[in-house]
């Protein structure tokens, strides 16, 4: 079975290597900022696992923790790190509390410095197919089908799931890499009709087991990007017996869930790079 | 044959009448402005046919024609269109000559005045489903659809091209309407095995005659967006004979042409719709 599995753990921490590298032979620190507001015990996870991924690679990492902040001070203090050399990336850590405004916050961060690629000017620069840091998840995604060879220009690619933060980002990125690909989602009729003609079947709708064997194709490729708890046991979107008819998929855990940190820490470095050429131009949010 | 044809011209006289008479009731003139540079004879053709219909419905009309404009001139011109409250929408007439900045350009142009939905600010929207102006043939195969009663949502649908002006702007329209859509381009491998599973086809490549009767499916419903000229005659990206396999179908012409121009001054009334209750705030672009 193990050679039919998608090993996004071992893919990640091999660019993780390779990361480590790089940044050594910088002379200067590159520093990663995340901002989180409020006490989403889920966050504090997340946060305390980018903070171990930075540090292992050898970035700086500050988190900017505010119990509660007003939306005024919060893009005060974007705009002052929008400004500051030394951060070269910077994420605000979703959810955020209800009372703040999610896009108008997003939106101040420089795209120059949006390694979680989630402000307008990025998005529209993924559909324009211009230079931009991509979002960490289908980014990931597209770095694992790489690795493994997977053609998907020639393959009848199905994308289930339509979010801002994974199906549409991700429908782009595909359609610009010359994939021809249809879009479904939760208003899909008689979805079993599309997935079951899918070379190549990418899940991202967060149903635990939502796609069934009797669903997918023989020797399908499948990505599975949903990470779903039930009783206290991971499980993705896609069924664990769809393996023995695919010919390739991701688990869960250990698929696509490390490509997204890993993403986030390649697109730190992208930035940085990104910055050296444009310091001091179009630092400004759109 | 005729109680399969979705008639674009007969539809579009109905919906200019409903504007003339909208028009009519208003207490002040809504102008619509339409920038040309150089000599483009098409351009001069499609300038004049814009004017016809605006007249038609009793906008005020204006051409500032340019044999020659610097951009910092032509930037200068749009801004204080856009500040002009006499102005409700504006259009610049592509192509411009390859001199100047397109992109810049458009961009330049006030998203509550861009009647032809090109800036980045109402492509944004458009996807992100907010209130915005549509481009105008995208708009006008949705209103053509919507009048016919197509079920798009209930349909196996497929987009031929990828354009910003067409094919993507369409991809999101449909999908924000909940439909199901796959996406083809000049780089799909095996064009014909999705044509032929679609129920409902939309091909917007400017190729005559690139699809043809085998690659439709028996009862298909089909919407043309090419007008080509061969030997003088026009044509679409559909063979005509395809008529006989379809259950219903735009011709050309007389499909969606006229449903173009008839949404762009649909566009100029929601522009004036829109800038009532925003003249003041946001009229700068982005």
């Amino acid at each position: 079975m193990n050679e039919k599995i998608m090993n996004g753990r071992e893919l990640s921490s091999l660019i993780l290597n390779d990361l480590k590298e790089k940044v050594n032979k910088l002379d200067r620190n590159l520093t990663l900022v995340v901002i989180s507001v409020g006490d989403n015990p889920a966050s504090k996870v997340y946060v305390k696992q980018k903070e171990k991924k930075a540090l292992e690679i050898g970035y700086s990492f500050t988190n900017l923790h505010y119990d509660e902040i007003s939306e005024e001070e919060l893009i005060s203090e974007i705009k002052s790190l929008n400004a500051d050399p030394n951060v070269v990336g910077m994420i605000v850590q979703l959810p955020l509390p209800s009372y703040l405004d999610k896009n108008k916050i997003l939106n101040t961060i420089s795209p120059l410095k949006d390694v979680d690629g989630l402000t307008n000017t990025n998005f529209l620069r993924l559909i324009k197919k211009e230079e931009c840091l991509e979002p960490c998840t289908p980014k990931g995604v597209i770095t694992l089908l790489d690795y493994y060879k997977v053609p998907y220009t020639k393959l009848k690619v199905v994308i289930v799931g339509r979010s801002e933060l994974v199906g549409l980002p991700l429908f782009h990125m595909l359609l610009n890499r010359n994939a021809t690909v249809t879009l479904c989602h939760s208003k899909t009729m008689n979805l079993k009709s599309y997935t079951k003609e899918a070379d190549l079947l990418i899940v991202a709708v967060g149903k635990p087991n939502l796609i069934t064997k009797d669903m997918i194709k023989e020797g399908a490729i499948l990505v599975d990007v949903g990470i779903n708890r039930i009783d206290n046991k991971l499980c993705g979107d896609i069924e664990a017996s769809c393996l023995l008819k695919a010919s390739l998929m991701t688990p869960v855990p250990g698929g696509v869930g490390p490509m997204t940190v890993v993403s986030l820490m390649e697109n730190v470095y992208r930035a940085y790079e990104l910055g050296k050429d444009n310091y001091g131009k179009n630092t400004e949010s759109n």
